[in-house]
């Protein structure tokens, strides 16, 4: 396995392996690797001959007061565990590599970014497109991989390289969860044993949501309501928001209708945890 | 010559192009060629194999009040233009190609659009840049070519290629003026022939300020006087601009020091019509 912390290297080793006509296919992490991550590998590896990994913690894409200097780091383990499920390079450069003295171009997705995680976390996604964009044309894949987990994330990214006309595939792999339940993320390492355990009620609550659609209720208010329930089993949860949208448009509904995005931000301990589940109510 | 309406059209072509290891130019243009284009289409000739010459007319660059809808338009001589010029593919996408029902991603760029013409045209690189960066998606190319009379276009363009990290190269090539000095436009075809000899005063202006560097001065103040002076002698001309700013940063200046940009925005009949020269002062 190679790894590469400038540009120019990466470029290199993956320039190498399109001219020998291989299928390039790009995992963006910000490292503290977990199973989620390696899920996304596995299914890059599947489908492509080549695999790239990236680890860099995007200070674009954390605001004022959110978690950027604790946000946890642990390059060796997290090289150890790419090596181990046949990754060909780690791309994992300093931000001055990736953002020189002054970054002064931007892209912004209108829109999708007001809802959910957007109006708790402005100029979030600005961050996440903007390095998503560079990392896309520094690498220069045929496809890259994100998660289900944060959905947004990849509809934002999927709109953008459709928009843009960016010449790669997006594939979105489902969330990989803990035997509670619980949506496997970096940041869950900020929870201790007790909050992890009720960390549960998040998942709990989109069950709940597709339990309630499932036997047929669909006004939303009442779903909603019955999930913050759920959440408030816990006096330790805060509640940022529980939403159920369009899974495309993210508009909010009224009532549920095709395929619904079920969506939870909450604050737990030191952390800020976020879930989704998608939903298909088949009427549409 | 091909001509490509489709985005996957103009990518099948030049797609073939680069396996046959190819170097693929492409020069952007809204059409209405004139023998500027056609110098930006004889320097790509000279170093790519494969030149792409597109012709869009972006909505997205024009404001409110500007001249979208007249905005001269020539599709049948431009494509002979280009024909007579051995150029490879033309890609002549519509509106709804270019950006389909609902375009919601931006591409900006900070600092440098805030200058010159940005002052007067709110919005205005915002979709030069946007438009550029789905053409540079589209076309893949591995050098894309400007014109230097629009100085500011090809400064902001050269810095979302640099700051994005898109795997192209920039060249941007001299302004190719009339025997009178005036800059070759498509907005030169607003001017009647009076105002046309009229708009002379612009590059006058602009070799009026080479002269007075030339000469010793460095004051800008006293520059821009003496090239206001010139437009002057024209009362139809109506000056947006003339500055003299740092030719790197478009920062305006109270000395000539090292590079700098002359550059003027004026109105004139119909017409807004720009032009700039590079003078080197030499002193750092």
């Amino acid at each position: 396995m190679d790894v590469a912390g400038s540009i120019e290297a990466v470029r290199s080793k993956v320039g190498a392996a399109r001219r020998r006509g291989e299928r390039i296919g790009l995992v963006p992490t910000m490292g503290a690797l977990h199973a989620g991550h390696m899920s996304l590998i596995e299914t890059a590896r599947r489908s492509c001959e080549y695999v790239v990994v990236s680890i860099f913690v995007n200070p674009t894409q954390f605001g004022a007061g959110e978690d950027l200097a604790k946000y946890p780091r642990s390059l060796e383990s997290d090289l150890a565990m790419c090596e181990e499920s046949g990754v060909d390079v780690v791309f994992a450069p300093s931000v001055e590599e990736m953002y020189g003295s002054e970054n002064l171009t931007w892209v912004t997705v209108e829109k999708l970014t007001g809802a959910l995680c957007g109006r708790f976390r402005p100029g979030h996604f600005r961050g996440v497109t903007t390095v998503c964009a560079k990392l896309f044309n520094i690498v220069w894949a045929d496809v890259a991989f994100f998660g289900q987990k944060d959905a947004q994330q990849a509809i934002v990214i999927k709109r953008m390289v459709s928009d843009l006309n960016m010449p790669l595939e997006i594939v979105v792999c489902p969330t990989v969860r803990e035997a509670s339940g619980l949506a496997v993320s970096s940041r869950n390492k900020y929870l201790g044993e007790h909050e992890r355990e009720e960390a549960a009620l998040i998942y709990e609550s989109l069950r709940k949501c597709r339990e309630m659609v499932e036997s047929g209720v669909d006004e939303v208010k009442a779903i909603i309501e019955a999930m913050r329930e759920v959440l408030g089993k816990s006096p330790d949860i805060k509640i940022e928001y529980v939403e159920i949208v369009d899974a495309e448009s993210l508009e909010r509904l009224e009532r549920v209708r095709g395929r619904v995005l079920a969506a939870a931000a909450v604050r737990l301990g030191a952390a800020r945890l976020i879930d989704n589940i998608v939903v298909d109510a088949g009427r549409e």
